[in-house]
C-alpha cells in the first residue's frame, strides 16, 4: 500500500496547471485517490492547456478557467484546500526570452500570490511547487545534486529561482508546508505535441505519429527523462511526507542518454518506423542551451521512498500509443 | 583627476529612481560631472522619492515622474542614454512582507522592463544596478564575500536576487555592459528621514534633530554604513571602468560597529546632544533580520581603485548640518 493512500480520500486538493501535462495527470490520479479536486487552469494558447487531458472524467472534476494571475480569484480557489498543487508554468525556454514579463508573472509572481492566499485562506495546507532543473544553468559537474549552484541560462530560470524562493521563505518565515520539486525533461501521456513549446519529445512524437521525419538538434547532449506518471507519484509522496516539506528536492528519472540515442529509442518504441535528421542548434537557442544534464535524485529518494517505475522503452511506448488513439485532440 | 573624468561630460544618462536618496545624490554628482541627466522617479510616497533632493538644480536636470512598471515610457527615457543608473527600489524588508507582489514588480519586473528598453534602444549603454545585501540572508561567516551562498530572509531578498539575475542574465546572453552593486546599510543627506522605512538611521536623525530620543532595536548587531558619496563614487566607476562590466560587487563603507556604538556616534555627532532607548525587537521584524552583517568589497576595490573616502563621524556630522538646514522639506 502506498504511503499516501488515506492521505488524499476526501481531501480537497487544488491543482494549478491541471488541464495542462504533468498537472493533469496529477488531477486524475488524485480522483482515483478519492480527493476532491479542483483544476485552475488559464487555458492559454501558448502552454500546455487542453480540456482533451480530462476528456471522459470532466464530471469527476472542479475545472476553473482563470489566470492565477488574477488575484481576486485565489482565495476562493484555495479556501478549505488541504493541498496545492502549483504545476501552472510557462517552461519554453526561448519563449522566456521573447516575453520575459511574461514569464516573470507566471513563474515568480503568480505563485507568490498562490501562496499569500494560501497563507489567509488555508495555512495547513500542503504547498507542492513544480519547480525545474533550468535554474542550475550549465551544470558545473554530475549528476546534479540539490547543492549545485544556482546560474540560471535564461529567464525561465531566474523567475523560477524566485518562485522557489518564494517558497523557501513562506515557510521559514510563516511556517507554510512547502516543497519543491525541481523537475528534469519530463515526458508521457497529455504533454503537449503540437510543437516544441513544453518540450522536445512533443514534437518528435507528433512526426513519428504523423510519418514525418523529425529534427534532434545538436545531439550529443545528455539527458534524463522522467515518465510523468513517475514525477506524479513524487509530487504526491512530497505532499503526504512531512520529512519533505520546507525542502528543495530533484527528480530525476531513467539514466541519462543522449538525444540520439533518445531520438533511435523514440523510433523503436514505434515498431521502428520513423526517421530524424541531426541539426545544428539555431542561435537563439544555443545562447542558452545547458549541455549535458541528469539530476542526483537520491536526496527525495531517501526522504520519501520514491522511485521512478517505468522505464524509458515502456514510457516512450505508452506515450506512442496514447498520441496513437488520440491524435487529434492534440494537433 | 578621477579615471571617469572625461567619461560622463555631455554623456545622456538616465537615473531611474532619480528624486530618491541614492539617486539623487548621483545626479547632482552626474551634472557637476557635465553629464545630461534625465531622472524618473514615481514619487510613490511610501518611497525615497522628494522634490527637496534636487532643490535648486531643478533647472539643470530633466525630471520624469513616472513609474518604471508603465513600461510603455521607458524606450524614450532610455533612447540615446550611454548609462543607465538603476537606483530605483522598494528597500523596506517589512513593507516586502506586507506587499509583496508590489516588491517583486518594482525590484525584479521593472528591472528586467529597464533592461529589455536597453537593449532595444540602447545596447552599447552600460547599466549599473543598485542591488542588496539583504540577497545574502544571515551571513554564515564575516566579512560576507560575493561567494558567500545567497538565502535571503525576505520578500525584498528574493525579489532583488531576481532583479540581480536579469542583469547577469542580459550580460551573458546579449552582451549588456551591466554592473551590480550589492550596497550595505547607506546614510547621508537625502535619505529619507520622515520614518524607518528607507533605513533606521534616518529616523535616529530625525529624532535627535527634534529633540527626542530614538529608539534601538537590539543594539548588538554588528553593521557596516556606507556614507553616500562613497556609493556614488562606486556607481561611477562601476560605469566607468569597463572591467567591472557584467559583474556583481559587495560595497561596504566604515567599518564595522555595534548599533548601540553607531548610535552612540549619531549623539557625538549632534555635540552630544540626544539619547535613545534600547527596545526588543518587534516580532515581523525580528523574523527577517539577518543579524550581524559587514562587506568584504575587497574585490571592487581591486578592480575599480575604489575606496571609501568618508569616515562615520564626518559622515554622520555632514547629514546631521543637511537635515538641521532642511528639516522641514524631509517630514
Amino acid at each position: 500500500m502506498k504511503p499516501y493512500a488515506a492521505t488524499f480520500g476526501g481531501a480537497k486538493v487544488l491543482v494549478a496547471g491541471g488541464l495542462g501535462f504533468i498537472g493533469s495527470n496529477l488531477a486524475l490520479r488524485l480522483i482515483e485517490l478519492g480527493a476532491r479536486v479542483t483544476i485552475v487552469d488559464s487555458l492559454d494558447p501558448d502552454y500546455g492547456g487542453n480540456f482533451a487531458n480530462i476528456a471522459g472524467d470532466e464530471p469527476r472534476l472542479d475545472v476553473v478557467v482563470a489566470d492565477l494571475r488574477d488575484r481576486e480569484r485565489l482565495p476562493e480557489l484555495v479556501s478549505g484546500c488541504r493541498y496545492v498543487f502549483n504545476m501552472a508554468a510557462q517552461t519554453g525556454h526561448v519563449d522566456s526570452m521573447r516575453r520575459p514579463i511574461n514569464d516573470l508573472e507566471i513563474n515568480a509572481a503568480a505563485p507568490l500570490m498562490l501562496l499569500e492566499a494560501v497563507r489567509a485562506e488555508c495555512p495547513d495546507a500542503v504547498v507542492v511547487y513544480g519547480s525545474t532543473r533550468q535554474i542550475y544553468g550549465r551544470p558545473e559537474y554530475l549528476p546534479v545534486d540539490e547543492r549545485h549552484p544556482l546560474h540560471p541560462v535564461d529567464v525561465n530560470g531566474v523567475s523560477k529561482q524566485a518562485g522557489e524562493g518564494f517558497h523557501t521563505l513562506y515557510h521559514q518565515v510563516y511556517g507554510l508546508k512547502t516543497a519543491i520539486l525541481r523537475l528534469t525533461n519530463t515526458y508521457g501521456p497529455r504533454m503537449r505535441i503540437r510543437d516544441a513549446r513544453q518540450t522536445f519529445i512533443g514534437i518528435w512524437l507528433r512526426r513519428v505519429l504523423e510519418g514525418d521525419r523529425f529534427e534532434v538538434w545538436g545531439g550529443q547532449q545528455q539527458r534524463d527523462l522522467a515518465y510523468v506518471d513517475d514525477v506524479v507519484e513524487a509530487a504526491l509522496l512530497a505532499a503526504a511526507v512531512p520529512a519533505a516539506h520546507g525542502r528543495v528536492f530533484n527528480i530525476g528519472g531513467a539514466p541519462p542518454l543522449s538525444l540520439i540515442d533518445l531520438a533511435n529509442a523514440t523510433i523503436a518504441a514505434n515498431g521502428g518506423q520513423g526517421g530524424f535528421d541531426i541539426k545544428e542548434f539555431p542561435a537563439e537557442r544555443k545562447s542558452i542551451d545547458i549541455g549535458d544534464y541528469w539530476a542526483d535524485d537520491n536526496l527525495f529518494r531517501r526522504t520519501t521512498g520514491w522511485s521512478p517505475a517505468v522505464d524509458l522503452a515502456t514510457g516512450l511506448k505508452r506515450s506512442i500509443d496514447y498520441y496513437r488513439a488520440n491524435l487529434a485532440r492534440y494537433l
